[in-house]
């Protein structure tokens, strides 16, 4: 598919650690129906028919509301279920070989914390970034800082739209305003809320706040 | 599909009328790539066969961006080409009739111009209504103006989302602030503007503020 960067304004990412009385595809789904504008799906403990199995029904629910989808970490996985692509890491697969991988006509997602890592995985094919962790999170305790400064200069340093990503909730989500970003990813802010759906709308109201200024 | 509100933001609806060396699909494919949110195909003068023919080619465009496609006043093309839905006029097919044509998944929309007819559109099935004209318009000059006032009523008095239409440009979107709107359809100042990407870029800015407000 072709990404235009108003997509990646509210980007959910799926954790299952909050997951009680509701499947996951119904957390999506209030996640979806309330404005997120883009989902990826992480797993980082399933095995893979598991993960597969689950794939197919998230992928379910993402084509009702027509949003883009992609997997965490596994191309195979987002090939064998049709998603729109794949999210990589520094520590994954390489880049460029992902981008060999899916073809011209997947979206190809990386995260990044420098300048450096950023033009190269421009250079690879990323169709976007995801730069963090830019606040503390509770979902990726390893995950490095990255500090507003540098989330700036990355935006600056590369032509393809940029997400932050890290502890993002509505308390902290305007403190991202003039950075550059397209857009915000958001797990527990999301998905450990209470209330999915008005969580879900208003971190949406304030990522469309934060772009517009 | 489902509808999320916030694909209404905005709504671009095709026009031939300032079709020059592009092609309409490669208008559509800049109004998409610069943060149009929702796609109509309007076409008044062309027979069946051409238009089946255009309405496949625009779907491959808007699928590709993922943003819901439905097909003005025809549910058998919608259907035919498999569009994610139809829009329907007062002087079109009644919307019940529609609904019941095309199923529960897929999106009708009913143009309407006073609280009762958005009512009785709602229950009817619509899942959206668009209301206007609210300014004057050079693409439908037998539009009848509807006032801001009620405007402001027919958001207030349905359940489903509502977008403006008739004569919006990037001069009186702001104008339509604080009416309860899901969004804007905007014709000529997308598929008329000299320079596609960045009318449409300027506009989905200035339609995110407005809602925001």
């Amino acid at each position: 598919m072709k990404l235009n960067k108003s997509s990646l304004r509210l980007y959910a990412v799926t954790d299952r650690a909050w997951l009680g009385k509701q499947k996951l595809s119904e957390q999506v789904d209030m996640a979806l129906r309330a404005g997120a504008t883009f989902l990826q799906l992480r797993e980082k403990n399933l095995d893979k028919e598991a993960f597969l199995q689950e794939a197919g029904e998230i992928k379910k629910v993402a084509d009702q509301y027509k949003i883009p989808f992609v997997i965490n970490d596994h191309p195979e996985i987002a090939l064998a279920c049709g998603a729109d692509g794949v999210h990589v890491g520094q520590q994954d697969m390489e880049a460029g070989n992902v981008r060999a991988l899916i073809g011209e006509n997947k979206i190809l997602g990386v995260s990044v914390q420098t300048v450096s890592e950023a033009l190269k995985a421009e250079k690879q094919g990323a169709d976007y970034l995801g730069v963090g962790a830019v606040f503390s999170t509770s979902t990726k305790l390893d995950a490095d800082k990255v500090s507003l400064a540098v989330l700036k200069e990355i935006c600056a340093a590369v032509s393809i739209p940029v997400v932050a990503i890290g502890g993002i909730d509505s308390s902290n989500l305007p403190e991202l305003a003039g950075k550059g970003l397209a857009g915000v990813a958001v797990v527990s802010a999301i998905f450990g809320a209470d209330d999915i759906l008005e969580a879900t709308a208003n971190l949406r109201r304030l990522a469309d706040e934060m772009i517009g200024e």
